[in-house]
């Protein structure tokens, strides 16, 4: 068994992590970890776990504590709160995966540029393994430390990747038009996420702005092996759960549709948990699973190729993708635990 | 491994036994029937089982030819649908869980003066068994024909049978406000059910006149042994999943609350599936699982007693319920395939 | 015109009263202050002002210092909050609606114990008129202080005294389950009211235990000339507005139902506000209005009678009512400003 | 007074023009006419209309015979279902205004292509003047027949047309991603439509293919004075109301945001229902009124411009733009009867 523990388990990522960590056969969870319910019970927070999971959450600080314990740390915590953890846990040889943004971007310059944080553990950089698991698994078996993707990286990134590796596309006219359910923002109090402020309604915020840009750009450049530079636009939708992506850009020459579809369907053909559907995702449709489904639509008029992709932006956008990375590290069957029909209504 | 067959598999309901049954370690799916949806894909219907179930669905007339190959047989209809399909099941000696309505009323009158309709199957109804299947365990297990209860009186019975063996209230007093999630009004295309005309609102129906209303009396009349009748009334809530039931009544006499939890605790002692909880129920607590939370106040000023429950409509009061009842028949462990912790948000 | 001013704007109710208040043909908004946002301009906090209102927030406590300008003073502040400007505005011969509880209730004790709060402004008590307004029109012509009914207490107030003043019921049998969108919780930043925390789910919460409780039965009381006390069970539902209250009750003796309906269509005979309706009221069908819809059921098998009333929460029980009493206190036309047809969807 | 009459008054957006044109001080509502409502109550359909308008929706087939009593028809049919009445009214000289789809393109041959549909009355396309309000005014003086603007066309043309007239942008980069509410997809009982297949989900549909696209282009065309082809998406997102565009192009130099912000504001400068804005639109602040508002950002490292757009679908998209357009054509202040402040939450 892989003993585990998870700090920022009352966050919704946290939650949906232990949900599908203490139904892992593999895994035992030693211990839940919260800064801001440590020493209340699970379930006290999360009435959905009454009668499964009533331990106490160990509180932040006593994780250091407890590293003897555990293989494996999952760290869900705000930006710039990992460093000192992580350290720790890599120099006692834990094994850690953040599903945080605290090592996904490469450069400590582009990370205090987008996060306005000082990067304290710019060593790590070089050897976190950016965990995009259908993508760089070779990578992920061996690392000791994952830097989970974000959730619209996730969607946008396997919506595109086959364009780019495959040339198809002019690579200067990405436009990435996504949104998201209302998870995505997180458990803080804020007047802005409450109910009547969402629902109802639906915005576009940080456009040109937003966080997730260059790790998005950060990705396709690795792939298109030149430099990428997009415009990113997120949306708040009133739901609970779900990203859908639509991806624009310039097709470089005249294709039909039915190659494209060969294409993706080649590129992802042993991949379990991509679809590459002829309808139109819905994220419904994934709800509560780890798939990520993908259309293609060429719009010939314009000359332009919409490539859409729909995830659970708490599953394969946070945790069911970080679950599959620990199963790649550990050399599991890739579906352990993760294998579940998306659940509608 | 129980060969299995579904019909009325493209409803709600429906979709969820598949869903159930699919990932059940005991079960091997035949068919999937339908109605509106014969000989298409059920993933077409369907997306969350692309790359799971693509199969086609046979068509509701196809059924009779297909009672061979199955064991079990689950059929989730309209009211007055079942009768010629069941009465062959039956002969052919196929077990059969009827989700609908047909077997649940023992008395052909009274499901004639609800239901306006003439049952043609009048004498299995002395062999169909009230699926409820913590009250009605032991002849569960010996069942050929299951009534699967519906979902208000599966929330509304469990909540208030322990009052009644421990004659605790006033029986001529008992009032259910009851509030359920849309898609208990099922998948057929009507205006009233549109998006639109749901949203944003709350609304009772069908009081004083309910169908569930003597399904519910029938089996709180067989536990107390005495003739009950009562008030019911049932709410629309703009939300997918989920009942709330609130069952109000007079106290016989004085007690505390302690001691009404202790008569709870101790009645449904051995029970994975009832969960007494000292905090306020709510549906997203039970989403996608078998459970049913129950909460108990006391109004010392009114002397009336206040029990809560909560269901996943879906789930505990229909398919999970159905599957449960499956494993009692089989001598399965009762929680194969139904040990779902309710997934949140 | 009536020179108004509002406290507590940047509430939920504070923006419908502001919404009305400047559409309102005979008043002039001279200020409107807030505790949390002072100092900055109200479409700043809510867009759709937005060239509409675009004046800054007074703070609260600059509020004495502009008393002299006004003739009336809104009130929409958290219990306990209105003390001492209530006190200064009445001294100085300010009209005041206040739309809290703090004047509701006649006994500064039960006060006390229902609100765990000192009532500092006793002596106001008993000038203050309950501002129901089809019921105490005549006292709130000449009042200067009047304490506007609460949310549940209007609906439930409404739809029961028809009944007491008829003398038709057992008074000692009421019961009351009603359910409430959720800006009925304010506007305040807490984990229980994120759109994740109510989508998709319903709750019941403060059950025999909530506040509006004891001024229900104090308008009760009143009007049945004899000591109601009644259980009273609130709930969340997922949507912005609305309110259904579902008033069962044991019938004295047999009445038909429409002999009940004829004497609720001659109580409100010349109430605009009041709808008597033969279907059952959606709280759809009232939002954005001041009407009050009601319908009643009997339940003969149980001699129950049910009556069914549907406000908008932030309307009907709350601003337009306050401008109802408004315009009652001033002489004018009891519609004017508030003659709003729903809106739907 | 003028006299008024609407074909097409149950669907959404006949029910928000009959609520408009009912509070309208200088419009007689001499009938409203129902396809599938003929002979039952307004309110019977809409109860919010109770007390309201209770009066008999005459059939559409009664309308012709009552043409000789109005001065204006609003037609909200289906598409080709308007040939024969128009037709006939403009013939009796009875203005239109029709918030269908048929008169508002220019070439029958491209309706043909987008609708399928052999269009029946040619020769009034010529006449018919296309409503978009603030850019049309004068034409729409002096018309008789207006083909007012589908939603999408609405909230994407106002957004673009300042960029066109002035030259910023490479026309043929224009991608519009737009989200709608699902009024937009009418009250037709459909599957697709039902709440549990919206609720708590997202997708795009018509991708390349919305008929709404060559409307716009046919717009942005005329603006342009050059030939614009571009790709539209549309979204179905689980709200009631409301449109949010967002339009994506490059610029054709460099050009700084406040430069852009006066533009837009220099032109939309005398137009009261144009709302320029610096922070991000979110429909819930349009919602129920006659604004569209508009906000611009530059994503410098892409060079593109991005400007987003929100109305209330079923008002600016439909029926208060249709008064509006009514208000132009009879001299009226162009604010009358919509001159209505957005109602949140």
């Amino acid at each position: 068994m892989i003993q585990a523990g998870i700090i920022g388990a009352t966050g919704y990522a946290g939650e949906v992590l232990t949900w599908l960590l203490n139904n892992h056969p593999n895994v035992n969870l030693v211990f839940l970890a919260s800064h801001s319910h440590g020493n209340s019970s699970f379930n006290s927070t999360y009435g959905n776990f009454t009668n499964v999971i009533e331990n106490l959450c160990i509180d932040d600080n006593e994780v250091e504590d407890n590293l003897d314990n555990i293989d494996i740390l999952f760290t869900a915590l705000p930006s710039g709160k990992t460093f000192s953890i992580v350290k720790k846990a890599v120099e006692e040889k834990v094994k850690v995966i953040d599903l945080g943004a605290d090592y996904r971007l490469k450069s400590a310059e582009v990370y205090k540029e987008w996060y306005n944080i000082n990067h304290e553990c710019k060593k790590l950089l070089k050897d976190a393994v950016y965990g995009l698991s259908e993508i760089y698994r070779e990578k992920i078996k061996t690392s000791n430390l994952i830097a989970n993707p974000g959730c619209y990286p996730t969607a946008s990134s396997l919506a595109l990747i086959p364009l780019l590796k495959n040339n198809l596309i002019d690579t200067s006219s990405i436009i990435i038009d996504a949104k998201s359910g209302v998870s995505g923002a997180g458990r803080k109090a804020s007047t802005n996420n409450l109910f009547i402020e969402c629902n109802d309604s639906i915005k576009a915020y940080g456009v040109a702005s937003h966080r997730h840009t260059p790790e998005i750009e950060q990705t396709l450049t690795n792939e298109a092996k030149e430099k990428i530079t997009l415009t990113f636009t997120p949306h708040l939708v009133p739901m609970n759960r779900g990203i859908l992506s639509v991806c624009y850009s310039n097709l470089k020459k005249e294709i039909e549709l039915n190659e494209v579809y060969d294409i993706y369907k080649k590129f992802y053909k042993n991949e379990p948990f991509i679809r590459i559907i002829d309808t139109l995702p819905e994220t419904r449709w994934v709800k509560g699973s780890n798939y990520c489904d993908i259309a293609i639509r060429i719009d010939k008029r314009t000359n332009k190729i919409i490539v859409l992709s729909a995830i659970d932006n708490l599953m394969k956008g946070a945790a069911s993708q970080a679950v599959q990375n620990m199963n790649i590290m550990y050399g599991l069957a890739e579906k352990t635990g993760i294998d579940l029909t998306p659940m509608f209504p």
